[in-house]
């Protein structure tokens, strides 16, 4: 899917309508989620509108210096006369607070995976953006909104870490010049840097050595685990392994990196990576999940041992599929 | 110390009347050591120098692709009018390249290390800046030189290896805005991210998996080993490590980190490196090596132990003498 933009003005009106905004991020919410959300939060806040800043999961440390955290509530709280979604790819990812209850309400959904459903009454869907932050930033170009250090601070985390600092295969001159004009703004690169992207308990350092010690290298997919029984003796929780997937899809050997986290509710978290050219949205859409071309992931139900199973075989499916399109494009002549 | 700026009029009229150039970077080279080199090699170039770019070690595989890396040599050949060293903090760090019988000719001594020891004839030293590239960027500025897609790719190799793609503590406005000009010129910031950065072969993430399994934290200080005999196994040549330091400076409860590695030849490389108010540069001069302050090294002759304990008697020095520091400077009041 390519850029998909709404009527500017009937976006404009349909915001500046409304007065009680329910803003919802993603479950599991990473920087950009939690970025996003409060970045659009301040800007709407100065324009004095009543807002629930809602995420079905707590804020993750790593964010919480993050200006206006302590105001992102669990749920929805009342009645509404518009919802924004913010960096969900689908509607189940604004999980539990989303709800029935809502359904009446019109939604603009405002999001840059590729694997966007378009499932709002308003749709802003640009996966040309490195972070929905991105695209947030271009709003406040269209609409002449009020840039301040609290929006600056939050989009460029949405920008750092989506990009895992500038590293990531999509990041172009337009994504340094946004940057630039967020610190230009007053936020802080290294500081955002070092909070989200650098810290880490020692803890998750030994825990990500036991999983080096066990990756499995077979047909250039490169996978390993997390099971329950090593985050329960690293002390670490869930998000233990976060970053793990991203630090592995720098090998050199793997075209394709699999994670496998295995949840306490009986769940296994799948964390796919590839390098450029190798689309592994479309496997994770196939199991249920969704993401970006190079960063997808899923939520599989079944032990790790069927997780791997499953995974794999839709992992070379796409290898393969990929393999018979490069035998037909035809070579280019010197 | 801060900036060291030569006379940009006799910089100018010694370069411009210099013909036959010797231009060395340092021994160990990384990514800013060739980038300045072969940027500075290729601003030159157009100006018709006859040049010798030199490095005692070959350029690392991972800058191979870099414009210009067949045309770098390991040593002298005949005799010049100018050197110009690259990189180095001192006169020992150009190796073997520079010897008695170049003494006769001047030196210009281009370089951001704080701990430089104004070695040449003419100093343009500025630890302001992230990299050594960022002062020939200054320097194409200044003198009105021409920018090329070659020179950009060279410089921003630099900046984006010496900042990790911008995660230090120094990384300022100046740095991005530095960064989106040699973008603008034709570096992709993404590919040179990929090369450098990001990917590294399976065997040196097995490698840091054995490391992590043996972290010690004491006082602050994290450390760890990687001996001859897991090089051996893992089948790494020396800058198998690269890197370990900086992902372990990431570490939440560390303020210190110290990453010994043994060498073939008996002696020990430590890399050390520290949060911000800590400075390991000062450590590392005392023990014959230098650096910045959060990011410095030395070259230790003896064994693994031996050089744990005393690098960890100078870093417990440091430690306490910034404690003092602390104690003696008066409470900022509420």
């Amino acid at each position: 899917m390519s850029k998909h933009l709404p009527d500017l003005e009937q976006f404009r009106d349909l915001i500046g309508g409304a007065q009680r905004i329910l803003m919802i991020t993603h479950v599991a919410p990473d920087g950009d989620a939690i970025g996003s959300l409060l970045g659009l939060g301040w800007l709407l806040w100065s324009q004095d509108k009543d807002l629930t800043l809602a995420c079905e999961d707590p804020v993750p440390d790593v964010y919480a210096s993050l200006p206006g955290t302590e105001r992102v509530v669990r749920g929805a709280e009342g009645a509404y006369d518009l919802i924004i979604s913010l960096d969900c790819s689908d509607q189940r990812r604004m999980g539990q607070v989303y709800d029935e209850s809502l359904a009446s309400v019109p939604l603009v959904n405002i999001d840059h995976h590729v694997t966007n459903t378009l499932f709002g009454t308003l749709n802003w869907v640009d996966p040309t953006s490195v972070a929905t932050a991105q695209i947030i930033l271009d709003m406040v170009d269209l609409f002449g909104w009020q840039m301040n250090h609290a929006v600056a601070t939050c989009l460029l985390t949405g920008l750092v870490t989506d990009t895992r600092s500038f590293r990531t295969s999509n990041v172009d001159v337009a994504t340094v010049r946004a940057a630039l004009r967020l610190m230009e703004a007053g936020a802080s690169l290294s500081e955002i840097t070092r909070q989200a992207l650098e810290q880490r308990p020692l803890a998750s350092v030994r825990l990500w050595g036991q999983a080096f010690g066990s990756l499995q290298l077979e047909d250039g997919i490169l996978w390993t685990e997390v099971t329950r029984a090593m985050r329960r003796e690293s002390g670490l929780h869930e998000n233990g392994a976060t970053g793990l997937a991203n630090f592995l899809s720098g090998v050199r050997e793997a075209r394709v990196v699999v994670v496998f986290t295995e949840r306490d509710d009986g769940t296994v978290d799948v964390g796919m990576r590839s390098v450029p050219g190798i689309d592994v949205a479309q496997a994770a859409l196939r199991l249920g999940g969704g993401g970006h071309p190079q960063a997808a992931g899923c939520t599989f139900v079944g032990t790790l041992s069927q997780a791997r199973k499953q995974v794999l075989v839709e992992l070379r499916k796409t290898l393969a599929a990929q393999a018979a399109q490069d035998t037909e494009r035809p070579a280019v002549p010197h």
